[in-house]
Order: structure tokens, then sequence, then C-alpha cells
């Protein structure tokens, strides 16, 4: 049995875009805990089933996974990593199928619909539903039904012993998704290059120039933000939490007075974290 | 042949969301466009083949939709009205069917994955992925597959004839989407009422501190900002699209100022439209 220290947790079957993100971020050495939900991975981590847990928090198509915004602030967990994964889907069969006799291509539908232009260019193939990218793999390598694909990442083809036959096949190649790693630790971070970054989640009193005073904090002290996000509180009109990274480390003593000033104003405020992204 | 006049595109199957959405902002004596992508419903509207378009804009859940704020910059077509939308999914079998019958609920896979409890609840019923929510209804009523339901709106059960077996059956009540009503002419927006809101994208040099600044047009005016996000632009680090909301019409003088001075302190500004929200 692999040693719990060594194990993290992301959600949906291995070979997932999640992760591939994780093994950009620790490594292959490492045991993928593969899990249904966002909640089931803070759950693996809450529970000690897992050292790490990688969750998506934001996609240049899609927009802040709000989601795990929320498990971060329920559970308390420090953010210790970052880093970016282009989104590239792979049309992949098992060996033995000719890229001729292919007539469906599985795969969850949003990663269908990013495959427009190659369904229009190839007729023969009918794109089908399945429940998850690399969850189609693993399906296409349990029971080899015939003249299947299936559409995922190049990380679920090594995986399920799958040959990838047409390579690169969504329509915007800037679809691109952004992860957390976390740790119950901080210290457990491993070791990453590049500026330090720190994520803040806050809340402001209900007055207009709220949001500019809290920013003043910031560009007071010539700090750069790197994201601005307000998220209405539903059932408290006009209430807004927001979502600000910023380059620099809470151990940096510009950010920490910066911090020191927001939570002057703010009404609520939690640090994510602070971390070094991996590129 | 409908009148194009009273005619709105929108994506997916009749009885999706947006279909549901567009009934609030236009009323039910209007004809439907279903569309396949964001994209073709923006040429819809741009080949005058519909005179409106409803798009989503944002999900409690899951962020902005970044690909409609691309086509409202690429297409600019004014935004002329806003509503927003509870997702809450229905379990809908064809009549006859029972529900202590039904092993298997069709829907696309991000529907059944916020319907995680009732499956729970009920595990003689297996959840099977589908292209469309909707689309999983209009299968229903067209092939009658045995022991058979799918998850969608209650407007799909209406357009199908399907019975609402279970109502409300999602996990997570607080899921609402907000849909943007587009036109090629600002003067065919519907009658609405509520305090005019306005929606602006914009980007600023590469400054420290200039976000404070853009936001200080709005601050010295006391004018309410709804929604404020950073976007980072791709192949561009450190540079950022805003997107902002703000209570007031560009026709009010102190609107009329701050973007006049935002426009001196912005690379580049997009007004997508005022409009009143439909409650």
């Amino acid at each position: 049995m692999a040693s719990r220290s060594r194990t993290f947790a992301f959600q949906g079957e291995l070979g997932a875009f999640s992760h591939a993100a994780a093994q950009k971020l620790l490594g292959t050495n490492i045991t993928p805990l593969p899990r249904n939900s966002f909640r089931d991975i803070f759950e693996a981590l809450r529970s000690d089933e897992a050292a790490f847990a990688v969750v998506p928090i934001e996609n240049t198509l899609h927009g802040s996974v709000h989601e795990n915004y929320d498990h971060l602030l329920d559970y308390g967990f420090p953010v210790v990593g970052e880093t970016s994964l282009r989104i590239s889907h792979q049309l992949i069969a098992m060996p033995g199928i000719r890229f001729r006799d292919i007539r469906k291509a599985f795969s969850h539908p949003v990663a269908l619909n990013q495959c427009r232009n190659f369904f229009k260019k190839h007729p023969a193939i009918e794109p089908v539903p399945f429940y998850d990218t690399a969850g189609s793999v693993k399906m296409l390598s349990e029971q080899m039904p015939p003249a299947a694909a299936a559409i995922a990442s190049e990380t679920a083809a090594h995986i399920y012993g799958g040959i990838i036959q047409r390579g690169h096949i969504e329509d915007d190649a800037q679809n691109f998704t952004r992860f957390f790693l976390l740790s119950k630790q901080i210290k457990k971070a491993p070791p990453a290059v590049g500026e330090p970054k720190t994520s803040i989640v806050f809340s402001t009193p209900n007055q207009p120039g709220a949001l500019f005073k809290a920013m003043a904090c910031f560009a007071l002290r010539d700090l750069n933000l790197t994201k601005v996000e307000s998220r209405p509180l539903r059932g408290k009109p006009w209430e807004y939490l927001f979502y600000i990274d910023l380059l620099g480390s809470v151990d940096d003593e510009p950010v920490k007075n910066a911090l020191a000033n927001l939570a002057e104003l703010s009404q609520f405020l939690k640090i994510l974290g602070s971390y070094r992204p991996t590129p």
C-alpha cells in the first residue's frame, strides 16, 4: 500500500487533466487518488487519505470554479502551489484500430463540443457523450468496442495503452486551466521556481467605493494584482466576495502591511496562501 | 413561416435553460431558433435569421462565460436586456412510465453531476450521459426507450409532453445563470422594469495601480459597481481585460462622465450596453 504522504487526490479518472496537472506539480513518483467530486477531494485531504490535492480554479473559456473557492473557504487548507495546463484533446484508439475504421468518438460533451471542427471535417465519426474524458479511454481499454475511439488527454492515452490517432484536435488552442495545489501543511509545498504569489478572498461593507478603498491598500504599496473578481453573495443583495491574486508573499513587508490595511476595511478576509507557480 | 422580427436564437435544444430564460425576457409568443454553439447564435443575429439572441454570461457555480464575452466584443451587438434563472433540474419521464420502473436517467453530465444526492438516494436509477439536457427529453419522446427518464428543465417537460416525476432534484439550490438579451438595435429592447445597469469591457496599460485609477473614475462619482472581473490576455503577460457592471445608464450624466474619464485611462474601452434587468 502506498504511503499516504506520497498520495494526491483529484477529480476524475486516472489520466484526467487534473492528473496531468498534478504530475507537473509533484512529478510522476506519487500515488493518484481519483475522486468523483470536488467535495470528495477536500474530504480526502481532511481525513488524511491524501497528503495533497489538486483542484481546477479557473479556465480561460469557462471562468472561475466558484465551487472550489467555496471549498477552500470551508475547509481552510492552504494553497501551496499553482500551475496552468493547456487543455489539448487527442483522438485515442486502442492498438489495432485504424483511423479510417473509427465511427464513434466517446468523451465528455464539453470536450466533444470543443472539437466541433474535427467532427465537421470527419463526418463519418459520430461524437458520443460519456461521463468523463479519461473515463472514455478506460472504457475502450476494458470493453474494446469495435470502430470506437475516445477524446482525452495525452496522459490518458499513456495510462490505458491507447494510440493517439490525431493530436490537438481542439478548436481553440487558447484553452488553459489553472490548478491549485493544496496541502494541510504549508511546509509540504514542493520546491518551485518563479516569483511568489498570494491569493486572498475578502468581502467589504455595502458602500459605494468600498472596493476602491480595498484596492487602495495595494495601489499605495505599488503591489501588482494579477486577478480581481467580484462574486455576488446569494441571498445578500449588493454584498460581494472578492477574489484577489497579487505578486509577492505574505512574508514580504509591503504585502503584510497591505493585508493588515485591508483587514481594517473588510468585513471578512481569508488568506488562501502564498505559493510559487510551476511553469 | 414565422416573421424574423419575432425570432430569437439560443444554444441547445427546445426547452434548454436558455429557452426558459428567453421566455422570461420576451414572453412565449416568439419563435425559438435553436443553435448548436454560441458562435452560431451570434451568426444568426448577424445574418438577420433572428432578431434577438439569448446567451448565458455567468453562473453562480461555474463563473463567467468568457467565450460569450469574446463574441460580444467580436460581433458588437448591444446588450438590451438581462435576467437570471435558477437552474433547477426535474426528473422527467414519458406518460405511462411509473417512478418505480425507472432504471436510467439521461442528461448532460454536468446536470447529472449536479444531482448526485438524488442518485445516491435512488441507486436503482443509473445516470446516463447525453449531449444535452432538453435533448434527452426530446429523445425520450421520439424513441420511447423503456424504463427511462431524463433530467432537464420544466420547460423541456412541457415542450415534449413529459411528466415531472420528481422536481428540484439538484443538490445545490444556489445555482443561478445570468443571461444577456442581444439585439442589433437598441430600440428593440422589450419593456422592462428595474434600475438600469451598464456593462463595459476595458483594458488598462500594464502599470501597477492602473486598475485602481480606473476604479477611481467610478468611486469619484459614487457609482455602484455590481461586477468587477479581470481576465488575463493570453500571449500578453500582465495584460488584462476587465469586465465591469455598474448601476446606471449611459444616458445618466455621472455614468457618461465616468466613462469619458475611463476612456482617457484605458487602452481599449467597449460599452456592451445599458439595459434594465427582468426580475
